[in-house]
């Protein structure tokens, strides 16, 4: 194969001196987009925990202690809970690609755009997959996924519970009573809700679902909490194979009669080994980032589950009511919103670009705009984890009342915290 | 598929009570080992800076810095330099599932575990793989490679430049011609040795290299700096598809001509395109673990990639000519040795766990065992990145020096600090 040159046009905006660079020095930010928010100081400040080796006790047991605190946050009593060395997506694609062998069938109930991430990424494993739609802004009634799982009789269901992409977020319980009853495994993708919205592993019969840090957890990102019921481990576990130089460290192992697993990265029954007994060498796990997922879970848990997902509820109630005091139309079912995100119609004539870069550059305010049929036509405005804060809210509408009448939008002066406040009189005076 | 509980055992050993669980509070340890080593905590301090959004300018300043910082590192001036978000593992596999179709031929020379593992990772990215082996302890003469390549005639040849699992470390730079010569890729593993062993890209013609954080950098697991050729761009460029659901932001993306990449997280394609100034979304960047790789890249440069290595070689060779004074038989040739970890034959009758838990347990160092068929044969005691020093080889001497009495191997006292501090001495005169 000849060689030519790349584009110069490739990456020719990123030319840095790097004798010129100094450390990180982030400008202060308040974070009120769909995620990643604001990650808590105290979760930042535990990966400067100095490192242990790989199979240090030390380091197995804030392992074990991960698997422990997670699975509260979860809901589950699932033993196989742990983490993912990667991001959110990293979770997803480590659950999929473990699952799915090829020829397999997947239902993906697409109601945004990270559904449409989970077809991409089951046909990317090789499965057969079907989807049904829902337009944005709304969910799937049960009744509408037990036909199509009795229609395409699918080995596994994947679904998103709350996708940013359109605030809404999907009840999941109804999906897990279908899939259990049939047999069939479900997959939910909980990276945007998991700490601030309700979720009920086993209670809802959920198989295996993922996670990230970085929307109501608190951290950045770069881990991903996954928990496998005991049937995914068993189908994740029919497909093990031990790779080459590492075979004398498990001859006890049985052979497997799955297929393997396409990725060794993301092959769940070989970081199953290695965060088990029997502790087979896998990756070099990531310390500090497990310093952190632990952090971000042992406040959650010290916080409250129940109580943390009602501060989601109470703030995201208060942007709400600001925001629509500020005249902008709320997006989507307010039935089945996530508690922590709120998407806002653009109103007509205005710029929502610049309404975004003007938040940033005169108020360290981010907010989002989203993606596909969305982009352009709503903002999203995130109140999560650490951010979800009654400072944060006011600040963030109080700005935007600014930003919205330099934009010449109308926006009754005050309505926007006002509002707000007067959801947090009414929830102290319940 | 009838529902069955997983075997008990398989998790039975991690009970805790999350109620129990307080903030990480790691113990000292000096970590000697084949890594990771202890970090710079310069490096762990960096992860605490406060986040800014994806697309935040400041961001995006940072990743193209990150890039020009690793541009030095990796010794090239391909514009496609970056991060993928995992550990060292992932940049593995992201560069051959990039790289690699399904059929495509891939020689890879195997001399340690590592280059098993890339037969591993290749093999599951449908790549028919061609081995050649040499003894564990011995590296590869480039005939030997030049004629395995005129035999298998491969698209990619993929090696591991240095192995921790034996300690050597491979010449690259003739393979490079080899391969330019017959139009072959060559992927390289610099995981063990990037910053603290010559690595030459451009001038050695590498196409793809990866690299982790744990080993010469400095840093903690988790985040693995990757470079490309304008040659392996454009092969990867081939493959490049968008997903449904963010297609309206890349309407002017040509159809791709080339298959699609089995995995969605390591398609460098889309992440290039996320990096570039296309800035397509894809993973939700570990924004702490960029900060930390960005600090490690800044050091090793304000330090000067040279100072740098020439500090590993004489650490290495301290530590190295301290174990032999104590009598330990050096493993390997010598000839070819990594500058950063010594590996040393267990003496007969010592119990080499049972040393290696004594230096945790009384002294706080951490030093390795192997894999494979060295498992329980040698100890591995490397000295990179922050531990690349001088009183960290002199504790580690010492320490081990009254391990070794106890376990009843004889041992000269003082005769390992004494004979590494007659280096320094060397060196100093030199």
């Amino acid at each position: 194969m000849p060689r030519r040159a790349a584009a110069p046009e490739e990456f020719g905006a990123v030319r840095t001196d790097p004798a010129s660079v100094g450390p990180v020095d982030p400008p202060p930010r308040l974070l009120m987009g769909p995620g990643p928010g604001s990650a808590d100081p105290r979760v930042l400040r535990a990966m400067s925990a100095p490192l242990v080796g790989q199979f240090d006790p030390a380091m197995t047991g804030f392992m074990a202690e991960t698997m422990a605190l997670y699975r509260d946050v979860f809901r589950t009593r699932n033993e196989a809970t742990l983490l993912v060395d990667g991001t959110s997506r990293a979770g997803i694609e480590a659950a999929l690609v473990s699952l799915v062998e090829p020829g397999d069938r997947v239902l993906v109930p697409v109601f945004g755009r990270f559904g449409h991430l989970l077809v991409e990424i089951a046909r990317r494993c090789g499965a057969w997959v079907d989807t049904i739609e829902t337009a944005w802004g709304t969910v799937f009634d049960p009744r509408e996924v037990e036909r199509a799982v009795a229609r395409t009789d699918p080995k596994i269901v994947a679904v998103v519970q709350g996708d940013t992409s359109t605030t809404m977020c999907q009840p999941l319980a109804d999906i897990g009573r279908i899939c259990r009853e049939r047999g069939v495994l479900l997959y939910a993708d909980v990276t945007a809700t998991l700490g601030g919205n309700a979720f009920e592993m086993d209670a809802w019969g959920v198989d295996v679902a993922t996670a990230g840090l970085q929307k109501c957890l608190g951290g950045p990102s770069g881990s991903a909490p996954i928990s496998l019921s005991p049937h995914a481990v068993e189908a994740v576990t029919r497909r093990r194979h031990v790779e080459a130089g590492m075979r004398d460290a498990a001859d006890e192992l049985e052979a497997a009669a799955g297929g393997r697993i396409a990725s060794n990265y993301f092959d769940l029954a070989m970081i199953l080994d290695y965060w088990g007994p029997r502790r087979l060498n896998h990756h070099t796990e990531a310390t500090s980032m497990l310093y952190c997922a632990h952090e971000c879970a042992r406040l959650v848990l010290a916080e409250g589950l129940r109580a943390r997902i009602e501060r989601h509820r109470l703030h995201g109630c208060a942007m709400l009511a600001g925001l629509a005091a500020l005249g902008l139309q709320v997006f989507g079912d307010r039935e089945h919103r996530m508690t922590n995100v709120v998407g806002v119609e653009i109103p007509a004539g205005v710029d929502g670009d610049a309404v975004r870069a003007a938040m940033l550059a005169d108020f360290g305010i981010e907010i989002g705009t989203s993606f596909g049929p969305l982009r352009g036509r709503i903002w999203r405005i995130g109140v999560m984890g650490y951010n979800a804060r009654r400072d944060a809210v006011l600040i963030t509408l109080a700005a935007l009342e600014q930003v919205l009448r330099a934009s010449g939008a109308s926006a009754t002066s005050g309505a926007g915290v006002g509002a707000a406040k007067e959801v947090y009189q009414q929830a102290r005076a319940a």
